[in-house]
């Protein structure tokens, strides 16, 4: 892409009535712009790292064997009342003209429970798994996270609906891994770590997927014997390690990626979500939900890698690969725009900074802007026939052929 | 995909409370399900045929050079105040716990003009094109169309900015043809007719894509001579063309399928979006939309073609291109198997029915999910090493060896 036909532009100003700085960041190098409090848009750098982020996304899910469907926002306020959450204060509820009661869905249990006692009478039918990728609404007080917590957010979730608890158990352990691959792929593996939560009336334990992070508004006690950690809402006195009894564990902050949670029969009680099992008795469908919001795993990628002088972004969820400045005159734009052509030829994802403005700007920009690699195209080089390439957090570049480059791209 | 592992069933049955065909073989079908009046949730039939539609569209806009955005559903109503269009009656207004007043988006000029006033400031900053694909809420009072008229729905929305008029016509030219593209390639170019309609105060007229329709709720005026029509909303007592004065009028029944609409200065002057021409004077910016509801294209294809025995897809937006039947015993599956699994090794799309049940289920079925094509392997066929395939909507069938059908396919 041509950063000159771009139409957002950086800032160097940081927004006002901003405090975290996935927010201040994203909206400098013109990735999102608020709408108001706790509502963005992502505009377009910033909605090509979250169609990054979806596709990963999907293609674990489809791993799993779950089918993507698309569930609407709205719901009948009956229904949330027939499984006892009408009264959840992040509810946001409207009127139709017909005088319904309606509710925006902060999340689809009161969807999907109901649907599938259409498709699910006998055990034959079990298991079944399907996701969606659909906005979510949060009633929030205060929202002052940036993308980290928002009113209006992109989720995947997904539900799992089973004959018994143990077969409930293997899908549930399979989405555990499939987790970390997506954590592992958008590049937040290393800091993210499986941690206990509450169950709730109904399991022993739910599993949050938490990325230590300052930024985060969780507090998590860290069990570094066995990788695991335990949100601190449900530390007990004793603070210790629920797998391996371990009692020096660490406090961090964390923020909240994911979660994985054994619904068993709460909901599929609620709306009377039956199945005739082998034997010819009626049983209670067993279920489980696993959720991801984008957005934030965006945020937290900002918070994680960002440094002073801009966005850092992970190499598979960047908006482009690789940041192209042309600096120098005539000759150098010639070479570069053939170069940015031959690029685009091999579908590679490029960046082609050739706007009239200082080398300066350009430098400032790109790390602003944040791609994984820098190549630079100047006076200097040319007469090599090199490119000067730099990764993002590097403090010094390598030149390579020009001739050389789309093969390293492509490698990269 | 195996049809016994998607979790959706046909229905011999029409659902209860629906009136409209759309709604009716769409739900049969298990392509679409009803959570309430105008709410449906798509199934991963229906899934697949809204990400095909979208796709196109895609495609279509990104020639334009328009860039993908991605606006919230929540707006201010303080932003619907300022283009005094807080009281239309389709709104859903509703209250943060901050008692911000919010307003959920049925389009979205009152997101993206104050937007763009961080972007534009001088004419080098024009001309600008966005887009998006987002769920829209209107408050209706009847939805009784099926998906043709909902509460929400997904549509995309393309936003134009410009210097003056003549840059503004230039661009609203370009997207007249690209929508004529969109709608040859979802297969309803033959049925669709470009139609005068109100330009509300601001323009002459604004540009309806009408698709020729029983079930359309709008009546259009159509002018066989020049191929263009008048929405009956605007038409003149003397009832004629206003490109060619022909005043031998055919009416129509007729559902909208896209909408371009010259706003002119409308939204920039509420928001003063302005910019500072060459001459250096600030001068307002010329704006543009253009929609299309995905949803409801897809309910105007069924409707077109659907037929007794169900859904019928063109190529193009089909969730699968081919439905494999085999017919028969454990010789007939071996060699199905076989093919199934060749056919997803090239990948080619196939919905593959090898589900325990009778022939006439399976026939019925095929008919009613309305693949493109459908291919049988039966003991007959595989006995001289052929399967049949027929087309939807043929009436007889023809032979094709076996090891012919994945050159046949990729050619269809």
């Amino acid at each position: 892409m041509l950063q000159k036909e771009l139409f957002t532009k950086t800032e160097k100003q940081s927004p006002k009535g901003e405090e975290s700085k996935n927010a201040i960041l994203l909206q400098r190098a013109g990735y999102i712009a608020k709408e108001m409090a706790g509502v963005y848009t992502f505009l377009p750098l910033g909605f090509l790292v979250l169609k990054k982020i979806e596709q990963i996304i999907r293609e674990e899910m489809l791993k799993l064997g779950a089918f993507e469907i698309f569930m609407p926002s709205l719901t009948s306020e009956s229904s949330w009342e027939k499984t006892k959450r009408a009264e959840m204060d992040v509810l946001f509820h409207l009127e139709g003209r017909d005088k319904s009661r309606l509710v925006l869905n902060p999340t689809h249990e009161e969807v999907i429970t109901p649907l599938m006692k259409k498709y699910i009478s006998s055990y034959k039918d079990l298991p079944i798994s399907t996701f969606q990728f659909q906005n979510k609404f949060r009633n929030e007080p205060r929202a002052k996270s940036g993308i980290l917590r928002t009113r209006e957010f992109m989720m995947k979730d997904l539900y799992s609906f089973h004959q018994n608890e143990n077969d409930l158990e293997n899908f549930y352990e399979k989405v555990k891994e499939n987790y970390f691959n997506i954590f592992e792929r958008v590049g937040l593996k290393e800091q993210t770590v499986l941690t206990f939560a509450s169950g709730g009336a109904f399991s022993k334990y739910s599993h949050e997927f938490q990325t230590i992070c300052q930024a985060g508004e969780d507090i998590i006690h860290l069990c570094e014997k066995c990788g695991i950690a335990i949100n601190s809402e449900i530390i007990t006195e004793q603070r210790t390690c629920p797998q391996c009894g371990n009692s020096s564990l660490e406090v961090k902050k964390a923020v909240e990626v994911g979660n994985i949670f054994k619904l068993r029969t709460k909901f599929s009680e609620s709306f009377a979500l039956k199945f005739r099992t082998k034997e010819g008795q009626d049983d209670l469908v067993e279920m489980g939900c696993y959720g991801i919001g984008l957005g934030r795993l965006m945020g937290v990628i900002v918070e994680i890698y960002a440094d002073e002088q801009g966005l850092v972004w992970p190499k598979e969820v960047a908006p482009f690969k690789a940041h192209l400045l042309c600096l120098g005159g005539d000759q150098e734009r010639v070479m570069a725009d053939k170069l940015y052509k031959e690029l685009l030829a091999k579908n590679q994802e490029v960046l082609y900074d050739a706007r009239d403005v200082s080398s300066g700007e350009k430098f400032a920009d790109a790390d602003l802007i944040g791609l994984p690699l820098r190549v630079i195209l100047s006076e200097k080089t040319l007469s090599q026939d090199n490119v000067e390439i730099k990764e993002r957090l590097s403090e010094k570049g390598e030149l390579v052929k020009i001739k050389d480059l789309p093969k390293v791209l492509e490698e990269f």
